[in-house]
């Protein structure tokens, strides 16, 4: 069975690369569709943008349309910026005006927990599957195509961004355009795009990552998730990407019970069991990471340094207390910081004339501020068994501009552990502008290295010998699941549980399913007591115990 | 015994605080001499300051002194910055003419590794003791008073800093004065003193620490430590700070055998069994962190909010994404987020008019940049299980000015996880200067919110049972430990741990000491086939694999 259709992805690459933009619900005051226009009349010299509202002539300087019938052509994205009960009608008339994509920025729906809103939800995604008007959202922030600065979202953030070959997929918005939008800016990290997907009635994470993954200027598939919609269908996204060396790097909530229970009520998302996600990952290559800074530093990191040779690193700083806490990290993080040979240790004890101390990890005092820094450096890259330079340090632009220049001419890798002020602008500004990775403690560093080396050695297994595949499923088997299916729901009761779990060999308590006093009673005199009474209810998770 | 003397305390107090400084070798040039005396020259108003360099007559404006001996009075502290073998006998002359305490930053002294100069710098630790000229250093970078803004420093970053409740011993001078000062003044974390003490011939981080449990302006002590030169010395320290309630955060070096390897490079530092001090840190309420921002968000953290009277955490947002990531790294580390009572969740839900959700962890969308924001926050605190209340976003100046008015009426914990940019001037400036807490990640502010629970709950512990006193020593204990001392080394052959190991009744393997070939035969013939023969020398530890 094909998962992704051609169709759908056409339909992505519409969204994503839209050259007209419609405003469902756009307004002079930069609330929700004020600023979704005003983000899309950014990119107005490139992109047609079209703001839809009957109350206006026209909204922050453009003609208004007052409804989609009445547009010069059918766009390639809608952004819908409605009341939610109006959604599936605006829905309906964009794709009789034969509309490319749309993004649903309405909240309302499966996140208020209620089986109406649930319902209005299916039918947004029933609608997109069936015309092939393929949405994100709802509940959602909209994206920006940030390679072509072209920003389609009502972020109140502002629309702006460095770009850069990491696509972050991210279903909350806020932490999209919040967060990690912000702490990218910070850090120099670039973007190709940044995709919001909400509740995800119809397109989910999974969607995009799979168009990222034939997106040539990205490089590294970043994620934020609360839970997924269809695991089988990120688990050949994660397939694929390791076939194409493209690293999946993730947040993935649900690491304990309070994080699970803030996502039901979020995004109505089910973050599902945490070992079984972190077993997966592991299978299959994906990095998991706790949070936005990390995200972004690890994606960087794997953007930007090739594979490495060999697992050894190799520690340099201006400071033996810097040098020491950076070993200690490191070697926490299990890496191999391996000794000097006399070549390299009297190479540099020849520059540092006693000064500091030519090991690994070298303290070089001032010398790291001096013009023999790209000699120590070259000492330490030429070492056989070392595959990664550090340096650890916060020197002035000079020091940057060395670094840099080792970096063009060596195919290891080098990263650098930033020790001075994170708003420093000299050196610090220059490295980031020259994508040299860049962390700012030991730790961080040292457990992102780690991330590094495991990936690679991990797709170097899998490229040799392919994924272990699941034992095929006994009819039994398919019949339980088929049963469930036809539910269409994301939770089961206790008995159907069971019923699954039966299925497979396992063995469950004996039970009967009663629905009144009596029969409870009944059931209890032929099974016998003690007996246990539960309700049972797929609205009523977690109460077995 | 008693460990600290007044005498002692009265050495720190004159160095910490002193009315006059000489500065030996001091230097036009801004080399490690001529940066002590610009330092120095910044408190010109406040303290007499004495360049020392027979070459100059005046240098950066002030009359030079050709000795120690021609000064006119008797300093309270005296900078030293000469080559190492001209430091013995100018802390002579400094005895001779009455100083107060010296600070030795020139180095080349026992970091060295040979013999020569490990038994200079003893007889510079000896000199302190005997003659009461108690120093800092060798191979460190001075101090700071930041409170009185007096800086005695070498360091080549500058002599500005905040001034608050962390007072900071670091063995390592590039570290204090670097990451340790940059990044506390990003933070908005404020100091009482910087201290750097180096190889610690004489006074060590203990005896400092011991000070600054005495000083008013410090209610927290941060420490990065390498090695302790006298573990039971710290100890003593650790008692008494928790008696006093000041609590003691630490980095401390050798959590892996690369960072142990390269702090006896740095400092002669010697690491000890990582797990033992964990074991020993717990058991003394000394709160372990792993990196500098680590240290000094959970510094100021603790410094600037009450113990919590219930464990129970709320966390309010205006992004769901943020709030579920809070949750779950809350969650990850054991923090309790207790579900709102009917009257918090039907107060905050009419204000949030069905947008959001009205729970525990809240997103309360836009309404966390509203004139209602301060009402939702004082339902989630006033929440009778709610011990500490978080604020996860990334407001403007009046959402900064809502929670800084909130603390002021509760007594509860307030702590912000900030998740815009860092370079933020609006907002989170605010909060930074008002002493917020602020952490940029989830799961750093979940470790710290821990750690804060953690070390209170253990003072509880402690204030009413007391330390456990460790069993008393058996006199062929004693008499062990005693022949080892009198080698005065600080690593063990295999033999001598090994009768080490045996006085406390651990079975060894029998072995023969040899000298020779032929002894070895005959002793292996005596002991038995088969044999391991191995090398015997304290000089060559981890060769028993």
């Amino acid at each position: 069975m094909e998962i992704w259709t051609e169709p759908q992805m056409e339909a992505i690459h519409k969204m994503l690369n839209p050259r007209s933009i419609a405003i469902v619900g756009a307004t002079p005051r930069l609330q929700y569709g004020g600023r979704f226009l005003a983000a899309a009349l950014k990119a107005q010299d490139r992109v047609r943008v079209y703001p839809v509202n009957p109350n206006y002539d026209e909204i922050q300087g453009v003609k208004s349309y007052p409804s989609v019938a009445d547009l010069p052509e059918g766009p390639d994205l809608v952004g819908i910026v409605v009341p939610y009960h109006q959604v599936l009608e605006i829905l309906k008339a964009c794709h009789a005006k034969g509309a490319g994509s749309a993004i649903v920025i309405s909240a309302g729906f499966a996140e208020r927990g209620v089986p109406a809103r649930r319902d209005l939800q299916t039918q947004l995604g029933a609608f997109a599957r069936d015309t092939g008007l393929r949405l994100s959202g709802p509940n959602c922030l909209g994206l920006a195509n940030v390679k072509d600065d072209i920003w389609a979202t009502s972020s109140s953030r502002g629309a702006k961004g460095v770009t850069g070959p990491v696509g972050l997929v991210c279903q909350s918005g806020a932490t999209a355009f919040g967060p990690f939008l912000a702490r990218a800016a910070d850090a120099g990290v670039g973007f190709s795009y940044i995709i919001s997907t909400g509740n995800e009635a119809d397109l989910d994470c999974s969607d995009f990552a799979r168009y990222l993954l034939d997106d040539a200027a990205t490089r590294v598939i970043a994620g934020f998730v609360e839970g997924f919609k269809d695991a089988s269908k990120f688990l050949e996204v994660a397939k694929l990407a390791a076939e194409r060396g493209k690293p999946l790097v993730m947040i993935k909530i649900g690491r304990s019970e309070a994080g699970a229970r803030a996502a039901r009520s979020h995004t109505a998302a089910l973050t599902g069991a945490d070992k079984l996600y972190d077993a997966v990952f592991a299978q299959y290559g994906v990095i998991r990471v706790q949070d936005y800074d990390e995200l972004l530093e690890v994606s960087q990191l794997l953007a930007h340094t090739p594979k490495p040779e060999h697992p050894g690193v190799a520690v340099v700083s201006h400071s033996g207390g810097v040098s020491s806490l950076t070993a200690d990290m490191c070697g926490l993080a299990g890496l191999d910081l391996p000794p000097l040979s006399d070549h390299a240790r009297d190479g540099i004890d020849g520059i540092l004339k006693g000064f500091g101390w030519a090991a690994n990890p070298a303290d070089v005092t001032g010398f790291a501020n001096s013009a023999s820094f790209p000699s120590i450096m070259e000492y330490l890259l030429d070492e056989p068994q070392v595959g990664t330079l550090v340096i650890a340090s916060a020197g002035a632009d000079t020091q940057a501009e060395q670094v840099i220049s080792l970096r063009q001419r060596t195919h290891k890798g080098i990263a650098f552990l930033w020790t001075g002020s994170r708003s420093e602008t000299a050196g610090l500004a220059k490295l980031k502008l020259a994508n040299i990775p860049v962390f700012y403690t030991p730790d961080t560093l040292a457990r992102g290295l780690r991330r590094r080396l495991d990936y690679h050695a991990w797709r170097d297994r899998r490229l040799s010998d392919g994924f272990a595949e699941a034992p095929a499923l006994s009819a039994e088997q398919h019949r339980a699941i088929g049963r469930l299916r036809t539910a269409a729901r994301t939770t089961l009761s206790e008995s159907e549980s069971k019923q699954l779990i039966a299925a497979w060999g396992i063995p469950v308590t004996r039970e009967v399913l009663a629905s009144s006093a009596e029969a409870a009673v009944e059931a209890a005199e032929r099974l016998g007591y003690p007996v246990a009474l539960k309700v049972d209810s797929p609205d009523i998770p977690h109460k077995t115990e």
